[in-house]
């Protein structure tokens, strides 16, 4: 299989995951003729879909950036790939659960809805980190310009964000909205690696 | 990142979002026996979805000719794109409110569906506006053709339907019906905003 | 917009529709323990969802292969492609329709049913009798083997498989089943109008 | 049409498809308070959703390398193609049956939700075996590398998942567990023949 049908491939699933999480806001349950409140009291799913959409998004960023600095694949990476978009896909759950959870009130509920989310973005995370320590480990597969860029400071960036979303995840144990903090950290965090990334390769 | 792939995705959500439109067009409850009474109260949703498609289909439309003018893209640009494809996905929303509003018939709830449709749609016309803003300020980014295009009438297209749907919003404050024909007005404006486009890149 | 653009994102719905089908395709409600007979009672879904999929499938090969032999589109070509692809995204409905009723077994709404199948089946074929039509007015447009076969038997397709569809309207009326063999028939006969094509455009 | 774009709509389906199946997975009923012990009793859900994920993963991975490694395709192809398409849009179907029914807890239920994955399972490994066939008969349609792979040992591969799935069927009706036990077999075992395949046309 070649690089390019990997990433029609994998841009197919990013567009497909992107989209369908604005399958979650949907038209709130309201008795005629209150619907505004109804909808005011939908902000947890708005807020939960902004921040998961610009997390896959940066993610495809990163993705397609990385791929593309990639001379050739091989099968394994091909399974690394499949690996990263199963971890992806996961996103829609605990979004789903932060905005429930979050309309709810009970503290409980929250907080384990904001662990969940930690849970599946430490996973994200920690497939990235497979891709990157795969690639370090098979030079064969960098372009020229992937090698000069790889001993820079984003080669440790996954490992930053796992780390992140562990403290997000010990820290929702004791205090939710201080976990919740950690838990934005990690996702504002794949847009610095983004940016990290794509100066290594001297993209504009 | 190329142009290229940057349409490739693009292009695949506006497909995915096209589509799933239609999924808020479903089967009616209906009493055994009375289904055509059922399907004949749905004109609401099916009329907020044909008006939808086209709207969806006509921003393809006008996206695909304009990046396709561009000579070349940057980081920024792909985040401004990303902004914009965000605004159209949330188009899928206030079409059901819409729908599930003229099904009730409660007045106060159809203005804030009109009123919601109409904010949703003058977000997305600003992030075309943002688009033309940044485009305008990078020269280096536009095709030749561009360049002697960007001066003519198309410049201040989006303007123009922001301005129509903030007449929408203001005016469904008080007059329902009038707030829903300026949004219809700026629906429509967007395929006048196509040609303009579409002739002044001489495009057939 | 070039003409490989427009069949991508043309792929590309039709690759989500035919794939969305299968939603209607879901897990029924069963008393525990009662699982296979609650099954086998969903077998007008697996029926209505079967003939979806290679009618549905039957259009994309010969949407692709019609686009394919054109030399080059304009705009159009584009507005008519849109509304073609819109007359496809609404086949979902009646599929469900289908189904729902014949589990239910109300004669009156299962003519209901049929008949907005054959509406919508009827629409759609309206739309390549448009392409035809279009097409035919701009020999600029065709290709040189396009131009060659367009006086065979495959240039009234569109119109067969309409006149079937008005059969299936006409009939059901007062007639169900007959309705629904008409109906099938005009579903068969886009495949034969698909070989038509493909063997007058001189495709293996 | 040419191979190309046979492999960018397949591309499309499976991309849809593998996406499709997390839709499965939702947020749990639950008492406000309890969320973590209902997100607890999912573990069907997402232990079926995992293995239907990897399940077309490999299907996808199979059959990119199995098309791309074919000189060129005709119209039997196409449809076999489509078929084979047809029946992997199948298996969302069993996969929520079999969540459902370990949640429920019925054994009879359980039984009748593992045959039905099994014989979807069937009905794939069956359409892949068509495909083999076809191009066994048809040999200008594959390339060098292909011919000189054909007779290697991955060439009755579907035929070896089909004795599982049959097995996986028969022994069902007796003992439940070991029915799954085969069924995994047979699905694991399209891994082994993916890498029979990517090792016989020498890929890496």
């Amino acid at each position: 299989m070649t690089k390019d049908r990997l990433l029609a491939f994998s841009d197919g699933v990013f567009a497909i995951l992107i989209t369908i999480l604005v399958l979650e806001f949907t038209v709130p349950k309201f008795q005629t003729g209150h619907l505004l409140i109804a909808m005011l009291q939908q902000w947890p799913i708005l807020v939960a879909y902004i921040v998961s959409y610009f997390y896959v998004g940066t993610l495809w960023l990163f993705h397609h950036d990385y791929f593309q600095a990639l001379k050739s694949i091989d099968r394994r990476l091909n399974l690394i790939n499949l690996l990263m978009l199963f971890s992806i896909t996961l996103i829609n759950y605990p979004m789903a659960l932060v905005a429930e959870t979050l309309n709810r009130g009970n503290n409980g509920d929250i907080r384990v809805a904001f662990i969940a989310y930690a849970v599946i973005a430490l996973f994200i995370s920690g497939t990235f980190q497979l891709l990157y320590f795969y690639v370090g480990k098979h030079a064969e597969l960098m372009s020229e310009k992937m090698k000069r860029a790889r001993f820079r400071k984003s080669h440790s960036d996954p490992l930053i964000s796992m780390v992140l979303y562990i403290l997000a995840i010990v820290t929702s144990l004791f205090w939710v909205s201080l976990g919740a903090v950690f838990l934005l950290l990690g996702i504002c965090f794949h847009f610095v690696a983004y940016l990290h990334l794509s100066n290594a390769l001297g993209q504009k």
